[in-house]
């Protein structure tokens, strides 16, 4: 590659991302793709990190080695601290820059508290491995604390966990720790009985799965009760403290509180200095440009994109990835010369998972329910996972958990061993 | 299990305490086994999480649920912070105690840096999962920064890897880290040649492995070079700095540091008040009691034991599983007012591997070397490993790294992210 070629730097190797470079292959361009991280996540399987059911490196690769084939692509582990839109550059976490000929913004988003981030040290949210290694800690460590707890309203509030939202993460972490306490437990404490745990799923909509058709809604719900889970809808949470949460008019005593119920996208807009909506997304043309820059790109849940009816692109991995091959295609065709078409989104289904068992699908035209769910759920994650190995090496864990019960990672690392736990430092 | 039965406290779930464990089922007892850490971890191959060729959850279990088989025992996530030998009761961080009729201390050791404590900020040990974590993000940041540094010198301090100490783990952890430069990421990276990246072995003794026989310490040293391990014998460190480590009369400029010299035994000596060696290791009589308490025990690591020949036994897994055999039998024996024998310890053989494809094996009647004994090394951990799952999962990465050179988990965690990392906090 010339040093001269059509320079394109892309900033995030999310889904949205990492497609923009898979659909440039072969293209007369060099790329720069940047991350803060070294690796791309698989974050549709995260809830299963942080509920001890995967490893971490099981859903988590090197972005460089995806990307060891492709000599026109350079990957940086670096910040972005602001673009020079008129200079037409990155700035860097260490002061230097990165010049483009066309730039890419695939930041994604991170959990919001609707202004009280004041509730995050209270109720984490899970968006990163470290997120889900956080939560998984928690969870683990509220067993533990239980278990040598002698007095019982403590030990009721250790065994006590709320999660906040019932979109698909929220649901599926509910399922899944309910299974935790029900299945997988019991058998390995003595002084306390796991499936006395609560599990609640706090909800301020009217419904769990508010993305899904009504009838599977209900599915979903029912199923939730039937694993233990107690389902609070319509109900706003007004406080996450230290002792718990406070929802409608009800205090509820809870060591281990998860939230699940809102995203805010990354700081993409401040760096452009360009309208956003109420959740941070930067508001862009219909060829996901910004407003009189068409060499700027901003996709995934960074941006807030429309349908063709009109209705919001929702913030899932396949809406970035379509949204990746659009902008590599258009990007292509300007290359060329030609014009470009307006980005158009294809829903092609939604899923969500209710333990280890059971699972929605609704695809439009037509609803799935039940375990031959679950069985197309698991099936088109396995394929879409990264690389031979992981697909093994997932699939023998869930083999392992749906026949035995038992989860592999149920390890507390990264917080203080205990004891040391006075430690001060809110280090995680 | 009555409550007035004879009630063992185990402090420590490592190869000692578990085997104690193991080998106490069915005997009239109550056990309650004390642990700071909620999982046992398989450290022989800790090596292999640093270096990115294992997850975590391949070499640590829960220990509660190894042992959710056995009603008889109660498994406690707590501190100890003291032994009251009188009153026989061990004291918790929490300030509660657990009265004992016997006491097995088996809380094993960690890295020790010879009065130089202020190394160990720049020179990290390896003794936890975390510690493996640590190191295994010094190592993938160092390539990474390298990947974006422009200066000459920092960045070949950058690439600069040094192992203090020769032992097995220093071996292992040179010829891995030698063949993740040569062979693992060379194509990953557009700016640097990683295989141009030094690996320096310093070893203050005259040869490298001197637990093992010369010849094997020759073959060993050899093959290291092979690799493109620089090995320095002789040679003391005599200091550990953020810029790199000085040794003899050279000051070598350096990233990255792992302290691989020298452990120090856990603080039992201090909680029962008697006499320990230079290590810090209880001085237990024949019996592997302490002296005028024939009710405490102290195992593995933490014990300063020497075999019939008046050698000292090794700090190696064998060896405290055999001492953890023989306390069980002995407090079987001495329930059935049977006479104690004293322990004998059988040095099996010792392992070392260098690199993915060499090892070398002294069992004393013979010596393996080169690939043969790297397949008695890998089927003997595998064999020893917890869990077919785990089996299975770690054979799936080996295959790959011996076959493909893919390792598995080269992600940087629990540190900042990038850009993050001048936010003060030594938070690791």
């Amino acid at each position: 590659m010339s040093g001269s070629a059509h320079h394109i730097v892309i900033v995030g190797a999310g889904f949205g991302g990492l497609e923009t470079v898979h659909r440039l292959r072969g293209a007369p361009v060099r790329i720069t793709i940047i991350d803060r991280r070294n690796h791309h996540l698989f974050q549709p399987l995260l809830y299963q990190v942080a509920t001890a059911s995967l490893a971490t490196s099981e859903i988590a690769w090197p972005i460089r080695h995806l990307l060891r084939n492709r000599p026109d692509v350079t990957t940086l582990l670096a910040s972005v601290t602001g673009v020079d839109k008129e200079a037409r550059q990155v700035r860097l976490d260490d002061g230097s820059t990165a010049p483009y000929d066309t730039l890419v913004l695939a930041t994604g988003a991170r959990h919001a508290y609707f202004g009280h981030d004041d509730w995050e040290p209270y109720a984490p949210g899970l968006k990163t491995l470290e997120d889900a290694t956080t939560i998984r800690r928690r969870i683990l460590v509220a067993f533990e604390k239980a278990e040598r707890e002698t007095d019982v309203k403590r030990r009721a509030a250790l065994l006590t966990f709320v999660i906040i939202g019932a979109g698909p993460t929220g649901v599926e972490l509910a399922g899944t720790i309910a299974e935790l306490a029900r299945s997988t437990l019991p058998r390995d404490f003595r002084n306390i009985d796991t499936r006395q745990a609560r599990v609640i799923l706090i909800e301020a909509g009217e419904r769990v799965l508010a993305g899904f058709d009504k009838d599977l809604s209900d599915y979903a719900r029912k199923s939730l009760e039937r694993l233990g889970v107690e389902v609070e809808l319509g109900v706003p949470v007004s406080g996450c403290t230290a002792e718990g949460v406070l929802y409608g008019d009800k205090k509820l005593a809870a060591a281990t509180v998860i939230w699940a119920a809102g995203v805010q996208a990354s700081p993409a807009a401040q760096w452009l200095g360009v309208a956003a909506d109420r959740a941070g997304r930067v508001v862009v043309e219909a060829d996901l440009t910004i407003p009189g820059h068409p060499e700027i790109f901003v996709i995934g849940d960074t941006a807030a994109v429309l349908n063709p009816e009109g209705k919001p692109v929702p913030g899932i991995a396949p809406a970035a990835k379509q949204q990746g091959r659009y902008v590599a295609d258009t990007i292509r065709g300007r290359l060329r010369g030609e014009r470009t078409r307006p980005f158009r989104y294809k829903h092609d289904g939604s899923l969500a998972t209710i333990g280890k068992r059971l699972a929605v699908i609704d695809f439009g035209w037509i609803k799935l329910r039940g375990a031959f769910a679950w069985w197309i759920w698991g099936l088109a994650h396995i394929y879409f996972l990264i690389g031979v190995r992981n697909r093994l090496s997932v699939a023998l864990n869930w083999l392992w958990i749906y026949t035995r019960d038992q989860r592999s990672s149920r390890l507390i690392t990264q917080g203080r061993a205990a004891g040391e736990a006075q430690r001060s430092a809110p280090c995680r």
